[in-house]
């Protein structure tokens, strides 16, 4: 059973509005909510699931999950195809750290590039992403799903990009289209790797906070990359060498 | 103005069955439909616009562009947001020519990743993708709109790839979860370059013809990347020393 309350309150934050006014999100499915509970349960609110989830298991029963109907999970669901299970998560802070490398971005705006670069993060042991305020929130539901878990185990924090590298004090690589060759430079994870907006690029304000102007060398005839594509080429190269 | 036969016919090619049968596919938007004439106008069947797009002036005149409404290309268009132009091509046959280097992949079922995969090629110089019939479409409207372009330049291949792998007789690199660091390898751009399934991975009776197992190091949490991210660092490191 769920409320009409409650249905409100979930599809209310899809919205990043709500999510931000009450600072709860989403996360679902069988995977993805297992996942959640392995990692951050002590910031789970609320937990449903459908009579063939395995969250209705004994070894669940101490989250108290609330047993719903399919009709009802499609409810609250933001899935086409809702999959036996969703978690309503409180926000967890950010740890203050001082870390030796970081990824930021520069505007973002795909959930889906959001997502696999929030997940190329989790492989490269990348603990915070830097986020200027223009990029897409990391707790929309198309993000959370597509980060394959890894929203559980990175950080990510909306700031003022100039600013925080300056307080940083770490060298800026930025992903541009006329940089350094990469091939030719031998790079480590110490730093931080800055990549742009989708169709824009670095904004120019932000340009001049670069250090070290990077480039894939192409060989072929396409025009560029894709952000999450080029930000997989470019931590391969910072961590090869590691 | 356009008929409607003509929308039948074309809203009918968003299906891969049509697509087959009448050796047709569709281009959309303003971006897309310049490149397309730019390298493919020889094939192009029909090409539509409305009133402020680039398409109707003047150096577009010899295509004979039909100029359309937005009411009429909303009917027609497989986009949520339509975009000016909309053109339908006959599909191009492929070259035989033997090349150093292919990518293959196995199943790859997501229009994004295979765009993704596509747009890699092309930047990487790679002329020509074998993909197992189980592959999603190249000329799936998803496909297409994500390839960026690369779909004029590239050639996909749907073909018996265990077969294929014998009669081209180069080395294939298969990526795995547990196959050779590829940074303590140096790999050059002669052979191919084998990608699996986006959740199984390469199917076990085509390992069999996998002669060096590659694997890219994990150094943090995540369980896979996705096939997209991962065939972009493996490309990369193929062509790092060329």
């Amino acid at each position: 059973m769920i409320s009409k309350s409650h249905i409100k309150l979930i599809k209310s934050l899809q919205q990043k509005k709500f999510r931000d006014e009450l600072n709860l999100f989403v996360v679902e499915g069988e995977k993805m909510v297992q996942e959640s509970l392995q990692w951050k349960s002590e910031y789970l609110v609320d937990l449903y699931h459908t009579s063939d989830s395995i969250i209705g298991e004994k070894q669940f029963e101490s989250k108290n999950p609330n047993l719903i109907t399919e009709q009802e999970l499609k409810q609250i669901s933001s899935l086409q195809t809702p999959n036996k299970s969703l978690a309503v998560f409180r926000k967890w802070s950010n740890s203050a750290e001082k870390l030796p490398f970081y990824i930021a971005l520069d505007g973002v705006q795909d959930p889906g590039n959001m997502g696999t670069i929030m997940r190329l993060a989790d492989w490269f042991g990348v603990k915070k992403i830097l986020c200027s305020k223009e990029t897409v929130d990391c707790f929309n539901p198309k993000v959370v799903q597509s980060t394959m878990g890894a929203i559980f185990r990175i950080e990510v924090e909306y700031v003022d990009l100039a600013k925080t590298f300056e307080s940083l004090n770490l060298p800026v690589f930025g992903a541009l289209l006329e940089g350094e060759n990469i091939y030719s430079k031998s790079m480590k994870p110490n730093g931080i790797l800055l990549l742009g907006n989708e169709g824009k690029g670095i904004t120019e304000n932000l340009q001049k906070s670069i250090n070290f102007p990077i480039s894939i060398p192409r060989f072929g005839e396409a025009e560029s990359l894709n952000v999450s594509t080029a930000g997989a080429i470019l931590l391969s190269e910072f961590f090869r060498n590691k």
